[in-house]
């Protein structure tokens, strides 16, 4: 935390959010839902995809790009799949409808696979993985992002996205192994952050047209995100975004909305959520234990010079789970100034 | 091609490896099955997961560490899913098995997850991603490489593998998209295919145990293979040992045998395969043009400065196939010799 930033308690956040949702015109149980899911984000320090995406959010409502009363609806379905239809209501209530369905369907099928067209951004992708750990059931998300970075490997047209994929296994005595990574180097979210915290990012990140290393965020515009391991990650991206776009009628390659520059086109977001019931396979809590043991073990494993330890796949944001609803979510200066400006532009009170 | 290549036919490859496979004991179909799979690999350019690992598998055979006559069974089944126990046969066969299976159930229910344990190495993953594509469907495949050769990020202990992904997708007018990689920056087998070979390794594939640079592929037992995008490609390949490993019972971790060195414990190798039936999501066709669009759009992007042409993923195997099919499988004069002294030992006939 840095002096500029301000603590703010996770329950004041979600109501903040939820309160200027209502007041764009959003039901007031869906605002409920959206709110959660966005400070959630935050607690988790996916401060890329939280409150930071508000302002964002209310400039598309208010431009008529969102449909805050969607009829999200089954399109097709069978015993271990469905479509649904998000009717462009925001992405937090077609990823959680499309969560409950997987794991509804999981219950019997094993295994169910929910894909969406129609719907929007929706936050982290790690959220939606975690919804069916609760059930004891492995999550997996793949989503098809809401602006084209990445050009194909050696390529200039931007015709993907940083294409994310989660995971979410559960643990007995340890918490939960969440791999939530964008299939680029950096999250244009992550981009974003530094933008608004007026950092520079990195060598690695991006490059420009002529393949150099772009550092400062601001020009982000500019150049591409580079994807991990070259053309493994343009792979990666692209077989996302097949699974996530293509396969639900969704915008995928030349079809997907900017929705940094166009606030009123549908995005037509896809998405895809993967529930599996581990007890189809075998006794829920024995699974639990050997991913108890596997995490002993690498966490166990001797380290490298100048390596203080071994970190699992989601072990920092559940840390900062803990720590922030202990010691309130850190909020920068910039973004609070940003988030009052809407305040009081939607006559709520501000949140600090 | 090099100078000390020679090119063989498809169809005596493949009679080659099926008349080993039968003096060591295997059932005929069984040996016709491994074979052709084998003689698939080395077509498509696959050529470390080739006809390059039959003396490894005979020696494994004559030491009793596969079982020539597996009693392959469906431990547990739902609509969408089921887990089947290899009883330690060859990879190729618990897998054929399995993809059928998931194909079968895919088509009630749209989706079906079929996980393997007590399998064996089955060659590229991507023979068995490509198994649902002649069903109209999309196939997905993970599995637990057969040896350790990766650390937890910042650790010095081998407790992972390359752990594979391959997802293949059908086009219309096009070639299928076939995305096979492992989850390292190099596959392990190009490694051993460099040392046959007698190549260098470039930079970045490996590193020792001091983080240095390491290019001699003879030396490989000194290092470790790097992970894709850094900690993102541990992250990946323990959520693929995961799936794949963990949640079928099967070897991940420290219980994974190391195959090149041991020829007699089983390998408890686990491997899982999807099936996703296009037709549940929509019409099968429609999806395939909107595939050939893509791959078009994608191609047709300008391109960097010395880019010959925008590759998608499994074009080059695809090219490959076609080259070979047509001009013979080249094989490597080294690998040539391996093979006849193979061939001299069982008393068939060499293959050139």
């Amino acid at each position: 935390m840095t002096d500029s930033e301000t603590r703010i308690e996770t329950a004041r956040l979600r109501d903040f959010i939820a309160t200027a949702l209502r007041k764009l015109g959003m039901p007031d149980d869906d605002a409920a839902t959206v709110a959660a899911l966005m400070a959630d984000a935050d607690l988790q320090g996916s401060d890329g995809h939280g409150v930071i995406r508000l302002p964002h959010y209310a400039r598309r409502i208010r431009a008529g790009g969102l449909n805050l009363r969607p009829a999200i609806r089954v399109l097709e379905e069978r015993s271990g799949m469905a479509l649904i239809d998000g009717d462009n209501g925001m992405g937090h209530l077609v990823m959680t409808r499309a969560a409950g369905l997987a794991i509804e369907k999981a219950r019997v099928a094993g295994v169910a696979w929910v894909g969406a067209r129609m719907s929007n951004h929706a936050g982290p992708a790690s959220l939606y993985a975690r919804m069916p750990l609760a059930s004891d059931m492995i999550g997996m998300y793949f989503a098809v992002g809401n602006a084209n970075h990445l050009p194909p490997w050696g390529g200039l047209d931007m015709l993907l996205s940083t294409n994310p994929i989660a995971v979410a296994v559960p643990a007995a005595r340890h918490t939960s192994i969440v791999l939530d990574m964008a299939t680029t180097v950096a999250a244009y979210g992550k981009v974003k952050a530094k933008a608004q915290r007026g950092e520079s990012m990195p060598e690695g990140w991006m490059i420009d047209r002529q393949g150099n290393p772009l550092t400062d965020p601001r020009r982000a515009e500019e150049g591409f995100l580079l994807p991990i391991g070259g053309y493994k990650g343009y792979g990666l991206a692209l077989i996302v975004g097949l699974l996530a776009g293509t396969l639900n009628q969704a915008a995928m390659g030349k079809d997907v909305i900017d929705f940094n520059h166009d606030d009123t086109s549908p995005t037509n977001t896809g998405q895809a959520i993967v529930a599996i019931d581990i007890a189809a396979f075998g006794d829920a809590n024995a699974f639990k234990v050997r991913v108890d043991t596997l995490i002993d073990d690498l966490r166990g494993s001797r380290r490298m010079p100048n390596v203080e330890r071994i970190w699992l796949p989601g072990e920092q944001s559940n840390a900062k789970r803990v720590q922030f609803a202990r010691d309130g979510i850190p909020l920068s200066a910039a973004l609070l100034q940003n988030l009052g400006r809407l305040a009081d532009d939607l006559g709520i009170e501000r949140l600090a």
